[in-house]
């Protein structure tokens, strides 16, 4: 099958490039020329990383749990940063002082109808010796209010606001209840939102073994999926309003920055709240009376019938996480451009990680950043070998993602004026690897760039190419950070840009095209003591060849932006998004009785949808003017003003919800979904402003 | 909300019947005049049935387990037969000797990898005197191969054809291996055909708590639905090939009838066949190794991750389950037409059920049972005051339906002349009631009636109508006999007819238009010991109003077809369903690229869509020419050569599946899916031929 795909192919590029006598297409914004050099250089990265290095790395940074703000993400950062420099890459660390949260006391308690104490540390597993860490033991969530309470719960499913009117629907009454909802379809700050406008008194969030346990697979160690004392841990906090530091919302934390004080912040909760394990759970789910869950969705896996109370199963909640500032230290890496241009040379590709975890970052992020390192010396390595890029290369390993994507937001607010001038996109990898399989979120205009560069990476485990295996996957990716792009075609999905890692700043603020990529797999500990070291070499990437082959993939990403003769971006495709964006917004406005008129945007869509893919031909001056549009054409799509009600979020193309997921055309939307004709109509025309500036700016260069 | 609903649907029927003077619009096939008597006929029968005796009738059917060819089923022949004879009706009792089977011995035991004794009875439940009943200890399917074997266990899912089709594709081998199968999705019989096609040495097909236990909601006896010791007894045979004796396939089990040797038959299982509580399924379920189950839909509701085998677990089968010869009893009453014209007085309005039960058939049958006394007495009590019938109604109460259909099978085939030239219809309620909301499934002419009869029940909970509980349900019914018809109107589903009770000989052998219908709701305890009264008091229908209620409906439908001027048959609907039955075979053709010509069909079929509602308009010759159309068209759509490798299934619309569903068109339809272009052009002509010997006769009635 393989082989006969392959030469298919072969025979499909003879015919679209006659003139080239055989030779492979130049990847997306390479003159022939320039291609040969390109190949030779991709052809050196992709034999530099070693799978042997990326498991030693890994072992490094995950031997002791490093949380934000404490001394074991001390030592991490300063270990990056001396790997860092191993590399003969310009490195410097950069601290900001933040509001961070700690737990000093996380009690929980079922008092009725009988006394089970709750909030159990998660079990010693003999295979694992990760397991045993006394300073793991408790369940908590950052940024969670302190206090002391004893109520009757009511279980709310997932907590969502459908789920509180179906409730209200039954008759049922939660206010200065606690709620006890399942993690999952939806961030957990988004279900502490929400709980709170319900007047619900605290928030227990819990593992259910149908999303990340037993009914999805094998539990650890036998498998990849949450025993049933696994928790998850998590900031609770509603960044999806403004991320970063909470007292310096939209501005860097730097030395004598203003601070509001606490009771001003939008986006800390005021409510109690903490995760715990299905195994605590389910003590109070089977002490809970009423009625019976009142949909077949609101069943879990639990080995009996979820009912909703209210009571008789009564908790009672003693919490106390203070709130702390606390230094916090990115590290960032630089390997400045070539270019003889030096308005080229100092054109950024960012590459994007951070290094701060809630135990020991097994896949969350110390994947990421082990890759990171590795991709890191394989560029220094390039670098003395003459192969240096004709843009700069940054790599920035940020701290306190974990929190509110605290490290990246106050750099990038540091930074958003040179950013907005000089960055060509944003490459994030998170986690890097949790298995083998492909996920990719990006703006549309990067979606045949992602194809072309799977392309060039062989998959491990000699199944093809990376892309072959993306290709070959029927099902959306598993992380759900956002739903999947509008076009349709046979190639492999990209799904849109949510929120819930470190571009949001890149991205959604300042307007820089955005990739957020990994490897997938299952993966049921999220944020438990059980994302170790221990459960990648048994489970996540036994070998450590994925961890290799996401530095080869991330490094010929990198490299191909870095040394493009144009700008690989096909605006062409954000066209044909957007149009398929405007349609679903017009049926949403129909389906609700609004009248809204998007014919000028669609116009707008419709003369990006006609530009085609980046052109190559012509000569240095042509192919500067289209660079320059290219670079500048993201940042059409924000307004300096941003969206009603959330100033900081300035993409008007997408913006992350409350769950993780992104929305598009958010302002359209949510004034339809408000019913308010007037900002439909602001909403509407300053959307078609937007694409039009990026569509004049993209057709003048094109020379039309 | 329903005061302004009734007020709505007054005021349009004014406009329908702007001579009416404001009084109701006659029922389908009355004329004005006829519609008052009706109106007065119907307004004492619904003024007649008791909840009380009801409940008590219930008790009194549900005392003692009473399974077909046991004394225990002998008792209540004789107390059905006695209670019809205190009604006034003519009564008989008509026996036939059949093959039927018992359990002597039913040992099932997991030997590796620890040893579990297995086939446990069902739990005593303190709350429920009849969970305690030495007679019912053995889990047993009827009509096993008797024999004893250990083998390595493979979990197949369903056990549909495509479960092992994933199972082949993962390299498991199930050949000589026990298939562990979970109930649902399939009859029984299905399932056993599959396995034994498939070289699975023995079937263990399990109640999973995913389908009717704790994840479908609480429990008996705190709720309706399955506890983990229930198992589900039943027959395991092939008589979606030919229902009845095993030993007369196609003719009446009458004294001196030929009888076949139990070789030759085609419907007696060839393998070892047993079904298992969850408590018992899931010993052999934990102690599985091989891969995990291939798809999420194969994971049960029990708490673990389901694999799938082969072994390590081992089970050991011993069954000793004779078949025997023994004699079945089907009663029968008869309430003579009054009609002066005999023809028209001796043609037959039969309603149907059966008396026999797994256990003791608190829902099925004996529910339905109880509802036919009740109906019965009323039926009686009217002839008594003068309200006959015109046509003659005959309430058959059939034996060892549980087996294979057997009594009405019997009966239907020794009748089969008689019933070809008189029947009018068959109204079949095998349970009464399980729950609060109708369920229907009917030949389409049948639908609008239904919708009318439904208007006219009261709901017991002052719903309203029973009509608008049934039209504000937004699921389908929950027993799956058959799919939904292909009409889409604002009015209830009524599903298509699959097999499953005792209309089949009726519908499928004879060509009588058929329904089925039942009160349906929440219930988990099917063919289980908890099938019983004290059931039916807590869960099921307290207070026994929808018993009473089903009395009512079941008599006003069977009243107006008896009394109707013109009979209320809408082939137009027929019709309209046929046009959508030949766009799906069609589609199925399309995608197997197989070339169908079913442009005949769906000429005859707009013809029978073009005929609209039957008419009473015109002189009684005209109607009594209708009438004998009307009569006749059902048989129509048989052919006498019956469907290839089935020619006991005579009807060319509608046949059963081994799954209890129905599917529609299946001569064509199977022809296509075997890839046998000869036999789909034979199959598509004789469908077109069918249906045009319908249109022609209705049309001819209609004076076009």
């Amino acid at each position: 099958m393989r082989t006969a795909c392959t030469r298919a192919a072969a025979f499909s590029l003879l015919l679209a490039t006659p003139a080239g006598g055989g030779e492979e297409r130049p990847p997306l914004g390479f003159t022939a020329e320039s291609a040969a050099r390109q190949r030779e250089i991709e052809a050196a990265l992709v034999a530099l990383p070693s799978a042997a290095r990326c498991e030693s790395l890994h072992a490094q940074l995950t031997r002791a749990p490093h949380v934000a703000g404490t001394d074991g993400s001390r030592r991490v950062a300063e270990e990056v940063l001396w790997r860092l420099r191993e590399t003969g890459l310009e490195t410097e660390m950069v601290s900001y002082d933040v509001l961070l949260s700690f737990p000093r006391r996380v009690e929980v308690e079922l008092v009725t109808p009988r006394l089970v104490r709750l909030a159990r540390p998660e079990a010693e597993l003999p295979e694992d010796p990760f397991s045993r860490e006394a300073s793991l033991a408790l369940p908590w969530h950052a940024y969670s209010k302190s206090g002391d309470l004893t109520a009757d719960v009511v279980y709310v499913n997932r907590g969502q606001a459908e789920d509180y009117d179906t409730l209200a629907k039954l008759g049922i009454d939660v206010r200065g209840k606690i709620a006890l909802a399942r993690y999952f379809a939806g961030y957990r700050g988004g279900k502490s939102l929400e709980a709170e406008r319900r007047g619900v008194a605290a928030l227990i969030t819990y593992s259910d073994p149908a999303e990340d346990g037993y009914v999805q697979g094998d539990v650890y160690p036998k498998g990849p999926w949450g025993p049933e004392t696994h928790f998850q841990r998590g900031a609770n906090v509603y960044d999806f309003i403004v991320p970063g530091d909470p007292l310096t919302p939209g501005w860097a934390s730097v030395a004598g920055a203003r601070r509001i004080p606490e009771s001003e912040s939008k986006v800390l909760p005021r409510i109690l709240s903490v995760p715990l394990s299905f195994q605590d759970a389910r003590e109070i789910l089977q002490a809970l009376g009423g009625p019976v869950r009142p949909h077949p969705a609101w069943q879990g896996g639990g080995p009996f019938t979820y009912h909703v109370g209210p009571g008789p199963a009564q908790v009672r909640l003693s919490l106390d996480i203070p709130r702390e500032v606390r230094t916090i230290r990115n590290v960032i890496a630089r390997l400045p451009g070539s270019d003889p241009d030096p308005a080229v040379a100092s054109q950024v590709v960012l590459l994007s990680n951070h290094h701060d975890a809630w135990t020991y970052g097994g896949v969350d992020p110390s994947s990421g950043t082990a890759t990171a390192l590795e991709l890191a010396r394989a560029l220094g390595d390039l670098a003395r070998r003459g192969m240096r890029p004709r843009r700069t290369i940054v790599l920035g390993i940020w701290d306190a993602e974990e929190f509110t994507l605290t490290g990246s937001t106050e750099w990038g607010e540091e930074h958003a004026e040179e950013l907005r001038a000089k960055a060509v996109a944003c490459l994030n990898v998170d986690a890097s690897t949790s298995g083998d399989r492909l996920s990719v979120s990006a703006v549309p205009s990067l979606r045949q760039f992602f194809h072309e560069v799977a392309r060039r990476i062989p998959d491990p485990k000699g199944r093809g190419s990376v892309y072959d295996v993306w290709a070959s996957d029927d099902s959306t990716s598993g992380r759900g950070y956002g739903v999947l792009a509008g076009e349709s075609t046979g190639e492999p999905k990209v799904a849109i840009l949510g929120s819930g890692s470190d571009y949001t700043v890149f991205f959604n603020h300042v307007g820089v095209p955005s990739a957020d990529f990994l490897f997938d797999g299952p993966y049921g500990v999220y944020h438990s003591i059980y994302d170790s070291h221990e459960w990648m070499r048994r489970q996540g990437d036994p070998g450590f060849r994925y961890h290799a082959a996401m530095a080869s993939l991330w490094g010929v990403a990198a490299l191909r932006l870095a040394n493009a003769d144009v700008l690989p971006f096909d605006y062409s495709a954000y066209g044909r998004d957007l149009v398929v964006y405007i349609d679903e917004v017009e049926a949403l406005a129909r389906q609700r009785r609004m009248v809204v008129d998007l014919g000028p945007a669609r116009h707008q869509a419709r003369r990006l949808a006609a530009l085609g893919p980046p052109s190559t031909a012509g000569g240095p001056e042509e192919r500067r003017r289209r660079n320059e549009a290219l670079l500048m054409a993201e940042r059409d799509l924000t307004r300096p003003e941003g969206l009603p009600g959330r100033p900081w979020f300035r993409h008007l193309v997408y913006a992350p919800l409350p769950s993780y997921a992104a929305e598009t055309l958010p302002g359209v939307r949510e004034a339809i979904i408000d019913n308010d004709t007037a900002r439909v109509s602001a909403q509407a025309s300053n959307l078609a402003q937007a694409l039009r500036r990026a569509a004049d700016r993209l057709e003048a260069a094109a020379g039309r």
